[in-house]
């Protein structure tokens, strides 16, 4: 393998000739190999990254710190990743030591490399144009970096948003389907009183829903950044209207609304903003969770269970029971849901670890919550496509359940008595008759009240509704 | 023991006969005994029950279906309990089946005794004021106890959040009192650049007091309840105008900007707002650990450690080595945030295991809400008023740092470049020598200019500023 | 009220005139205030305290580091405490700081004012006796108060074993009963094979009962102790032959096989064997969980579930519905084996915050295992009581579930093959007949072999079984 | 693209015509892409697979239910498979619904096609050979998939273990080669009493390598395997002296003490084994987090931390600081053992969601415990190699620390008593002075008796082996 040598701090090291990345991040590579999932498995991050520096060599260019030509070169090798180019040149693991300096390098490197090619020089020529001096000027690890996460944890949670938005119309869609099957809702799994399919559609949609918008909220906290901030938050070494300059040009860049956080040596170690992102994720894995368990309970059977509804088949379900088909589906999404749980505590450990002026730990919350973000939207894909659009209605199994249920005495209680109706409900337990049988045998109601009364419209309806 | 005999659905039960609860409460008794903490270690939940309860007499009055004598009886009952009457009778274990259906009968009950006394009636002489039929009116356990729990979680979270304010107040103080003490800032606990040691406290005011602000974010949330939806949120047997009417009144009585859902089945079983308000308990303990890690590294000594602040003694530390003194209130702080990051969990488990129209754990989720509340504010309480308010700079030890480190030279990368820097910076390492030794050894910097870089004004202030 | 003035490192205070513990006890009381549960809720903690203080005492005797007369008034406090005297004056909140030198000396402090009384001497007066120097001879907070904590929690685990034990055998017990009921066995929710209703519950009965093995392979690791390690492992300031004495003295007092962990340094500091411990708590939490979610599923109904058991009824289940009875019992058991698994993730967060030659979160660590086991130990009771032993079998709705399901057609395919029986699956699906119906209605069999084949006998075996 | 296409239960589909998977395999790529790792991210498992496959068709042909020469074809395949072939075609994601049955399917499919092609027939003729009626044969996913995982979870313990042993070598080799740099010893961040370096590194080793007898202890537990069980535990459709051979046939192909399960159908859905077993992992997780957490914290500094260490420079640390060196292998360890624990979660809620008679959730459980063995031992080796081996200690700091510190003081106790003690460490801490200093200025000691009292010899030993 052809390589060129590189130094740094530590001594020479040899890079491989055609890499874009330089020492550092080959460093990195010799020294972490954890997950095997690169910088580069989220391409948002990547953007993120670029559009950072890109804010950067641009402010510094107006403060002239930064020579018009380097800039330049910085500005348009910045557009060219923001575009594609060259992302699988960000190598580094996700779980790295550094608080996020191979990463950070990763892309100064990369940037320095395209830059320098643009002012016709060749790979590792820094005298032209430095990863570190350049590149990286006016920053530090630990303020570029933290403010590239915010940015890439908002950019991921587009498709997530969409995703959800897609999912929750396909249940309304359901909703609106089955908004005339009358069935038994149920409570603590037993009998309770009447609903309609369509409300249960509904209801999951409605909850979902609201998601999205809590998604928007914890975003906003995302949008305050430490850039500018430098080491520890003091803003050493750079320029003193530089941190405005740079947050301004983010801004513009991203098309988010940026801003600079109140206290920089604050919201240099504090991981507050991640740790709230990602109990909202997790809260809707919790949610997504309870949707799949209330699905599979619903298709249970086809004989033994509950049976109001058909999951679309996606895969023969037993190579030894002939024509089992399993809720595949859901169960896949259960699994997500409890992986995503899982990275919440992740993320918690990993904020709860930062020290003094830093959170060393930083690389495990991005990784966590990048990688949730992409799960939690394939599933919710997975979900919608293969799953909630493809379901049908037992309607019949829903109307025998209503017909041959105890609770619909409920409806009944404000006509014969609380203590009327605990009677009966304990005689059809017990003979195994149904409630309509009992009550016209005992001539407790006329027929045609029984009617009014059990009818969908009575049952569904706050009672005073029905007049 | 006196009894007298009550009668259910599952048969008859002796009371004893000076209890102000009845045969369901004595059933709870018998059937669960699980953690030993009765309903009445929360006093909050205890008045946001009899809320409930009068807010719905109000409307079953307004709507006529309970008579004038009975809802001002119960009305009266319900003040009384508000105001601090028989909390001792809300005696039902918090881990609890039946979705909290011992806890709403327990409240029932009470009221039930306490307004028969009142109309002149002996206790149990339910055929006058019945717990179900009249107290419960137009109510299932499902709509009025998580609309109680609502409420009690904002009213805990009021204390709580004062203490979290004192607190901030007295880190605000030392931020203050320490302004002017120069220390060395440490990111990977390395030594980094220079800070004050009243930045450092600053942050930590500004850090805990952002989730105040989060708090009454996340209680807007429970605003939205249920109260109305009845059985599983379709409002069956409750008359048509009730929901609002409750809701109205519930508002008026506890001064909270109570609404309806606005789906009432999904309301009835998500249990998102109350994994919302945990994730935000969770991120608070895991700031409130974080920084209390950091006092007892900052601490840390007296002779071998940071040794940059002291704690105030608060137990002789060790039985086995004269003179110990360990900062035991910041470790109690660190073992009750561990608790309420557990807790989290907890709620995260009871949520996802709701099933279809209800969530039969909830119980789960309120004793771990409640008591995750109650330690946060007995924490915060603890270390503001023995610890936080007694802390003292080390101010010797403090200039001792700057002076001695390495990490100043980062002032100086502007005019002796970052290679010079490098050089001076191995060579300190390697001779033991100061910074400042070496860059006037070499003749870099004249003294003067060199004093004016390695001023704090200088050093912790972003470049451009000193001019 | 009366109070004495003690005196400590930290200075004067004032104690109870009656209190049995002293001055460092107050302070403990004064500063800690967290959970509101003091020792005295674990007894079998105060007695393992004793225990070790007993033991401590008969080997500084026997080394003759401490007079006779002071280790019999000494010993016999022991004893008095560890047979149930003064375990109200063990007040200190179990979250404390100070690694369990608030416990350690609550213990030093009551055993010498006991000690006093019998030597004639009034409380306070430890110029004759001393809680630190007679009492705490030869011992640390640091190696006293981890092998007190070992011997309590396999005091905790034996009434929880025999929890275990008896919950075991009633579910053997119905697994007795109900041997003969053929049942629709069910994967993923979805109809599979048949088994009989026994052989679920023996199932459950393996699956629990084998927690109480690994409960005591636990428990060996606990034997291991670190006691005459002193401070940190090294055994500064304890007399040579101190170490081997009062292991012997507590294997003999404890009747447990206790014996010196080999390297005293690591065992100090670690608490590797506490997260083991806790790791098979979870487990058991797990599978209780996992058991009580089926009694739930198989009691679901009575008419729009599973209905295939019948749970004894318990509370009455709504006070809307008539007739309702929920599973309250499962309920509340699901709910503390949620407890238990948020508790274990408490214990991990404490055992990896140890630094360096201790670990300050012990006291955290205590209060969940202790907590977690008497939660367990009432739910297993609670469990066995009030639901395993009444539950009953609901036989006519097992053999309907066998006659009608289509998974029986798997006990066909060896004479059928897949390729018909999967086409008479479909059918059956399809058009709602029977298996048997369609089998019959193609002449696949004859009659007579499809009743040989569909009879329990052969299809509760594997194939080559029934000849 | 060249496609075949195959039938099953849903229809049919197109495979790619060099595809050695079938239509299953295609389905369950189509249906699942959560986690983008496929099977063959653990050729451990696939391994598993094919010895299962090869152990059942082995007893099939013993038993005559299989035609000798599709035996034999299955075997060659299976052995083939072991051996490394064609495990880029083990394509289906580790999260799927199914309960395993995809990856299942996966193997019985590639297997085979591979047999079929040495029996000299094209890819998807499965009339000659078929992937469920032959490779599948007595099997159901449902005990071949929970055994196969069995032997994986074993398989790849086994490197872990490997550099579980390395690592501690190299720890051990360190705890030699500081055996006589005497360093204070601190508890509670509090310096404590003297020890040596070697003994804290000692201590390391002891505490991790305990890990690899618990690991052996729980890897005992998954040589109970239910093969033969086939779907539910019954053994439906197995001959029966199946279950016997298979198992056999399995221990002697495996290399593994496998023996069949003691009931089978508590076998098929219990997933304690793999609970006990990621409690394991992450009692391992949690020992070496606090170990790189206190490497991290005795190399802080260079100048204003505690300095008693020296970690191999492994990144340039900072872009901003010059000369900065972080701890960037302890970090990314820590990070990792968060991740581990964070999974030991995700693997507690899938086995918590086990139902009836299976846990459809058991692909969760594979993925997050082979992941967490895979990251462990990248991280040991990590550890070991990039930072253990290259430690260096600073004698100079530790002898500094140990001569300024107070508690040393502690040594002196038994001959100047505790109040002088007491009263000389408040003195030392108040002046600045050391113990040395004030014991002699005060004539407590003499010089002589006073160098053998705070010699390395006397203070690292317990008191009595000093005469």
């Amino acid at each position: 393998m052809n390589t060129r040598i590189e130094h740094d701090l530590l001594g020479n090291l040899a890079v491989p000739a055609d890499a874009w990345y330089g020492i550092q991040t080959q460093r990195a590579l010799d020294n972490f190999a954890i997950t095997g999932v690169p910088i580069s498995h989220f391409p948002a991050f990547i953007r993120a990254l670029a559009m950072v520096k890109k804010a950067a060599a641009l402010a510094n260019r107006d403060l002239e710190v930064l020579a018009p030509h380097k800039a330049e070169a910085i500005v348009a090798a910045c557009d060219d990743i923001i575009a594609g180019a060259l992302h699988d040149q960000f190598v580094v693991d996700l779980i790295q030591g550094g608080a996020g300096t191979s990463t950070n390098m990763n892309a100064n490197e990369v940037i320095a490399n395209l830059a320098l090619e643009k002012l016709g020089h060749a790979k590792g020529e820094y005298q032209y144009l430095h990863p570190n001096d350049d590149v990286n000027k006016s920053q530090s690890t630990n303020d570029a970096y933290p403010t590239a996460v915010c940015l890439a944890v908002q950019f991921c949670a587009e498709p997530l948003e969409q995703a959800i938005i897609r999912l929750k119309g396909s249940l309304e869609a359901k909703g609106r389907e089955f908004a005339d099957i009358v069935k038994m809702g149920r409570t603590q799994l037993q009998d309770a009183v009447p609903m309609t399919l369509g409300q249960e559609f509904e209801a999951f949609a409605v909850n979902l829903g609201e998601d999205v918008d809590r998604l928007h909220e914890a975003s906003r906290l995302l949008c305050e950044v430490n850039l500018g901030g430098t080491a520890i938050g003091t803003g050493i070494n750079a320029p003193a209207r530089y941190q405005a300059l740079a947050v301004k040009y983010l801004a513009e860049i991203s098309a988010k609304p940026i801003v600079s956080a109140s206290n920089l040596v604050e919201a240099t170690s504090d991981m507050g903003a991640f740790v709230l992102f990602s109990g909202i994720l997790k809260r809707f894995a919790v949610k997504l969770g309870k949707m799949c368990n209330d699905l599979r309970l619903l298709s249970s059977g086809p004989r033994t269970g509950l049976g109001e509804i058909l999951l679309p088949p996606r895969q023969p379900g037993s190579s030894i029971m002939p024509g089992k088909v399993n809720p595949v589906i859901p169960e896949a999404v259960n699994q997500t849901a409890y992986q995503v749980i899982a990275s919440d505590l992740a993320v918690t450990l990993a904020a709860e670890a930062g020290q003094l002026q830093l959170n060393a730990m930083e690389p495990l919350i991005v990784y966590n919550l990048l990688n949730s973000m992409k799960m939690l939207e394939a599933a919710c894909s997975m979900l919608d496509e293969r799953c909630i659009q493809g379901i049908r209605a037992n309607a019949e199994q829903c109307a025998r359940h209503v017909d041959n249920s105890i609770g619909i005495i409920t409806a009944l209680v404000p006509r014969i008595g609380y203590a009327n109706a605990t009677r009966i409900a304990a005689e059809a337990l017990h003979s195994g008759s149904t409630v309509r049988e009992l009550v016209l045998g005992e001539g407790l109601l006329e027929e045609l009240e029984l009617d009014r009364l059990l009818s969908p419209r009575a049952m569904l309806a706050p009672a005073g509704v029905v007049s």
